[in-house]
């Protein structure tokens, strides 16, 4: 292939071969058997082996780049190292049963792993655990078969838009999950940003058009927010309307602090007889994204269409984790661990509240009923963008509102607290007070 | 918000509907702070709590079904069950080393798993170790930052066809893989089947439009047929031309049982400095598909996009079996456990040449040299459906070819033999011998 042997050249035999370089015949045999079989050597009977024509590649190309089709991509580093950090939806494992834990994973070791594919919609035993689990915690009920276990909300977001007609309408609440705009655009389908009032997703601004309406209710993502009932009954009635599908993402419908959490849209929708909403789950929040474990809760008339998405997509998720995230669901574990880690946020975010009070009215925090995270909403003259920098070069990393915005000029940070220590939280929190207190005073004194 | 009590209604007090219920006051009072945070209910200054307006739901609609544009699916099982299956890309792990499989993950269940997403590409360890491992096996060397880990082939085909430019056209081998076209035609891309001969994918009856080309140079899927030497070099050199890349599925490369398997096609470009060949591989066919491990070996300049494909898709693959994944490579256990298996599967594959061999010239064994699957050639008047409709009412199943083409008419079974015991494998062996026998005799006497 370098060319020092031109085509049709011919080979010495093997016996000449084998003691030039050296070797028994055979491993010269066996290597002409070889180039033979792929077509490098020709053999023509009554001459010698010889080079096969046409091999002869050409001269090596410069270092080339990507085809010119190919997309640009400059991927940004998650978060910066080292930085103490707010970051949107990180829980804690500080508070992990780590006996349990192994308990559950023990178990699944000391099996044999099944050598075939497993049922793409997920194992039998976790389905029916996670419907339970979303039974018991969140109000909705639904059967075994109704719940498709999926690797991610991110993966879940990717099923449904391969079941949309292509370029349909896919309305998204604005502020919203930057992942949310991104995976249906990359799907190729319309993406419509719809505004959120303090009652949730304003239904009046829906395009007629939107297909899957994209919702956060319990805490919405990222103002925290609630969806109040009447407009929970004016999207249902606008989705059947229309036609159209709710995507009711409960990322964090398990952590409310001061009142009960109100029930999914999807049971509601439910009681109604309607058939409406899939609701997503995943245990990225209630346990850790580490898992890669999600669910869809499906009407039963949407069930087939979804598990195929899910068979084309992957053909079904890991067998080992499934087992032992249904070991540490059916074990009762994750409902203890949802108990334990509850006090933890509730205390975490009053800790903040605390912290951050005496800032109004310069900023005032929101959102803070649920969830793992809260808004900080800023008034003039602070700018979020301004504070983020300030706050980066000082080793605190929080988000602007803006960054999840594609239409509000609202000003707010944005502060994820799940993941922190409590001594991180106050030495963060502190250090946010400093800054808005400097940027107040200079806007003063300016 | 069963309409018993209308908009406007007032309630009775705390104290008065605690003694009706006959439960604490503060039960009611927290359902009537829960009841207006909602805005099922109002407060009026001066006035008791009423019921808020607008809530009504409307008459419960009868039982309906998807929307009108929901892709209507009727999910078919994958095989018949308790039938004698030959199945393709099954493998045994009736040799697997238990004790070392316990002990990769007793080591992961030992560890308190990380509480956030890990790197989308996938665990440095694995990485690494895989890289090394194709290096090994393959002859191809990747640095395990071009290593991509996956959850399958599947999730690898669309991560590459959600790169490509819309509508863009996708030549794939045919007869060939059926996931591939399906997972391609769903991603709204245009699939260009492209024949097949004894020297693999042929070359000249490429699309010029192809962006990308899915070839199994090893062992054809499923013809079994090993893409020569001088076809390898004229499609590197057509991709060059047409600025395309080749998707190298390289599914059972590691299972050749006479000679040493062609390093693979991918290690052929690079040796060129080309940056045409994506290596595609997975943990499915030498350990098991419940791992729902796979890889992409990628060109650095195609690195970054197919990370953040990967994000989009599911944020990367699960922390646990990426740990224990990593634990059985870099112990070694993967290739024990490949010198192993590939033993069995070249005795498998011998017994079923032994006793299918008195079919010719009716039936001839083919794509026996390499992988977990033959491909058995009829000639008149033997017609693939009709052993197939036979076979499975004995309980038998087999693939045709003509359930992996779009083009071709050639007749021929598919005998899956690497998830069989050896008495399975003999006694459908021996059934198929004797339908063949009686199908001739047949036609003879027809």
């Amino acid at each position: 292939m370098s060319g020092r042997l031109p085509g049709g050249a011919h080979l010495p035999g093997s016996r000449t071969l084998a003691q030039q370089l050296g070797v028994a015949r055979g491993v010269v045999v066996d290597a002409y058997a070889e180039l033979l079989a792929d077509g490098t050597l020709e053999a023509v009977v009554g001459s010698a082996t010889r080079v096969a024509g046409g091999l002869l590649a050409g001269p090596r190309s410069a270092a080339s780049g990507a085809p010119a089709w190919w997309p640009e991509v400059e991927l940004k580093p998650l978060s910066a190292p080292g930085a103490l950090h707010f970051e949107l939806g990180q829980p804690t494992l500080s508070l992990l049963d780590n006996r349990a834990w192994r308990s559950c994973w023990n178990a699944v070791a000391r099996q044999v792993p099944p050598s075939d594919y497993g049922d793409p919609a997920g194992d039998a035993r976790l389905r029916g655990a996670l419907a339970a689990f979303v039974g018991r915690t969140r109000g909705h009920h639904l059967s075994a078969e109704q719940l498709i276990v999926t690797s991610s909300a991110a993966q879940s977001f990717g099923l449904l838009a391969s079941l949309l007609p292509p370029g349909a309408c896919v309305a998204v609440e604005d502020p919203g999950y930057p992942q949310v705009y991104q995976v249906f655009e990359r799907a190729r389908l319309k993406v419509q940003p719809c505004p959120v009032d303090a009652d949730g997703l304003q239904v009046a601004a829906l395009n007629p058009a939107a297909r899957l309406i994209y919702v956060t209710p319990s805490h919405q993502y990222p103002l925290g927010v609630r969806m109040s009932l009447p407009r929970r009954l004016e999207l249902l009635a606008w989705a059947k309307q229309h036609d159209a599908l709710i995507l009711e993402d409960d990322y964090d419908g398990e952590f409310r602090y001061d009142a009960p959490p109100l029930p999914a849209l999807a049971s509601l929708d439910e009681a109604e007889g309607g058939r409406r909403v899939i609701y997503l789950g995943t245990l990225s929040k209630v346990l850790t994204p580490s898992l890669r474990l999600g669910y869809l809760g499906v009407p039963t008339p949407l069930v087939q269409a979804v598990v195929q998405a899910k068979r084309f997509s992957d053909l079904g998720s890991p067998w080992a984790v499934q087992q032992a995230a249904a070991n540490f669901v059916l074990g009762g574990y994750l409902d203890q661990h949802l108990r334990r880690v509850r006090r933890h946020y509730a205390a975490q975010r009053s800790a903040l509240g605390t912290l951050l009070q005496p800032l109004a009215p310069y900023a005032v925090l929101g959102g803070i009923e649920a969830g793992l995270h809260a808004c900080l909403h800023l008034a003039a003259p602070l700018k979020a963008g301004v504070l983020q920098d300030v706050l980066r070069r000082r080793g605190v990393e929080v988000a602007t509102l803006g960054e999840y915005s594609r239409t509000s000029e609202a000003q707010a940070l944005l502060l994820g607290y799940g993941g922190l220590s409590r001594a991180d939280l106050e030495r963060g929190a502190a250090l946010i007070a400093e800054v808005i207190h400097e940027q107040v005073q200079k806007a003063a004194a300016g």
